[in-house]
């Protein structure tokens, strides 16, 4: 998705995929595996800068970029929050951020600690690296529920936040520190997976202030560069907590495609290159974007676009996989009921999964 | 162009190129000449439908690929019209289109003959293939103009019209018969070029009708499939005159690219698919696009998005040539002269040529 306002921009983008079928439909395409310093350097050694769509790079890998001389965007010192909880928590809390209660664990002695001082029945145990979409993340009623991981090293703990809604905040940040920020999105997870997006999100503006507030401090802070997706519980009293973090255009920033001035993979691509930022401005009162999960079944593709001129489709070209996300379904317009349910009945239609 | 919203809608896009450093950057690029019946046989084979984006594909090479059984959108019976203009005049006028006075003139006399009857001092000649953008047409004072012209052929001789303004009415149609137009866009000329766009078109709202109305009719009437462009002159009587067509995605229809909620080269894609056209609502109330020409300067492009942060650069990749249209830039907002003051600065800092 970032090969499109490359190709606007003029930009000379190379990507190193992992197998030459991928989604990466680009003339220059090079096929690698991103863990291997060797591979990695060779492709990089002659670009301008280097950025991700995921966060999965090891730093041994990134730093060997670094020590190239060639721009890491965002450097491995901040992609590390994204890519290990701890280290996520640890400079969060630092910097005052608003957080679940958390620690460190290593046996099952530190998880009754935690437990007794949090004072919940259920909290979320994490491994620090690797997880993604619900995965190394489970809910736990005691020690003896991640005796596995304990054996393979720390674990993460976090008091289960009762909220009453999640929500995303994207910001860009530029090297040379200009960031700007999209509204606040809401976003609905089904099975720990964001499933749908709603944008902007409704209820207290004081809320979305508050929201763009943290997303700035931590992208300045930690000094990412690109685009940073913050996501966050709110709580029944309204206060903000920091879920997770992602150095990278993010599933909760889809809808700007269509709905703001400036997509987050045109933002992305301008911070990377320490481009001016584009306007972040709404071209529509509402937006709604839910994912399409497995494959995209392309029969039946001109029967959604029939449902609605303004519809959305983007099929990301994957084959089917169970609970994938292949897709997704994005439409503009005045009121969220009525967009929802639109896009919700094309995905039912054109998902393979149908709907999450 | 049409690149990105094939990446987005999960089109396997194919693309026939002259040079592999075209500006195509696609994996599924091949190199072939599309003159050349047997590379554009090989080429077309295994597609479901075949496009394009110049009109000079013989009709002869058209019509293999038609004996292939692969649908060509649009058909040769169609694009002939794009590519001939005397076609193009016969059929237009046997369809009672709004017309300047016109002939097929072969000799000095049919040239006396023409201009005796059209009674004004300069006309216009047009070699009937192969012009564009200015080439293969001129304004002559008599047959010793063009003596070279009709030493190889008819040439086509019109009334120099004299207008207010040029418009052009871009619609989209599908082989099964849907259409829908974008608002009527002016665009000004400069060197016999396309210089600026300005969208949508002011004035009587009723010339807007008007001109959807002839671009719709010659659509249907000449089977049309994908996008089609129609440039108007608009008489001081506020009567439109058709002047020249395009069946192709077009340089007047650029802005709607940010400007409307679906591009002219998404909506191509789907019209030649003949899946649902999207919604040619606009997004903003004003749109200007102002070419660049030559080449893109680079180094300038940081300085140039840093004018507005709605403003968009389109580089089309291409190496320096002078006058070449080499890219645009777009920007939407609430009012035209603050919108083309800006889009005109942009350019005349970013262009090689500088501003037309």
């Amino acid at each position: 998705m970032m090969i499109p306002p490359a190709i606007t921009l003029g930009i000379d983008l190379r990507v190193l995929a992992e197998a030459p079928d991928s989604s990466a439909q680009m003339a220059h395409t090079q096929v690698g595996d991103y863990r291997d310093v060797d591979s990695v350097v060779a492709f990089a050694r002659d670009l301008d800068v280097v950025t991700f769509d995921h966060e999965h790079v090891p730093q041994h890998v990134l730093d060997a970029v670094v020590a190239l001389g060639v721009p890491v965007r965002p450097g491995p010192h901040a992609l590390v929050a994204a890519q290990d909880k701890t280290v996520m928590r640890t400079k969060l809390s630092a910097l005052s951020m608003p957080m679940p209660k958390w620690a460190v664990v290593s046996d099952a002695a530190e998880v009754g600690a935690f437990m007794a001082r949090v004072g919940t029945p259920t909290i979320i145990a994490k491994t620090p690296m690797g997880g993604y979409d619900g995965k190394g993340v489970r809910v736990i009623a005691g020690a003896e529920d991640i005796s596995l991981w304990l054996e393979k090293g720390p674990v993460l703990l976090e008091e289960k936040v009762d909220f009453v809604a999640e929500v995303a905040q994207l910001v860009a940040r530029r090297p040379s520190g200009d960031s700007r920020g999209w509204p606040l999105v809401e976003t609905r997870q089904k099975n720990g997976v964001c499933a749908e997006v709603i944008a902007p999100a409704g209820g207290d503006p004081r809320l979305a202030e508050q929201a763009l507030d943290i997303a700035s401090r931590v992208a300045k802070e930690l000094d990412v560069t690109g685009v940073l997706a913050v996501e966050m519980f709110v709580r029944a009293s309204g206060e903000l907590v920091i879920n997770e973090l992602a150095m990278r255009p993010h599933n909760s920033g889809h809808i700007f495609t269509e709905l703001s001035h400036t997509s987050q993979f045109e933002q992305h691509l301008r911070a990377v290159l320490d481009l001016p930022l584009g306007s972040t401005a709404l071209r529509a009162p509402h937006g709604v974007m839910v994912n399409i999960f497995g494959g995209v079944n392309a029969s039946e593709l001109a029967g959604v676009l029939g449902l609605d001129p303004h519809l959305k489709v983007h099929d990301y070209g994957k084959s089917y996989r169970p609970g994938r996300k292949a897709g997704h379904v994005s439409v503009v317009g005045d009121t969220v009921e009525s967009l929802l349910a639109m896009a919700q009945g094309a995905v039912a239609q054109v998902a393979i999964d149908g709907l999450a």
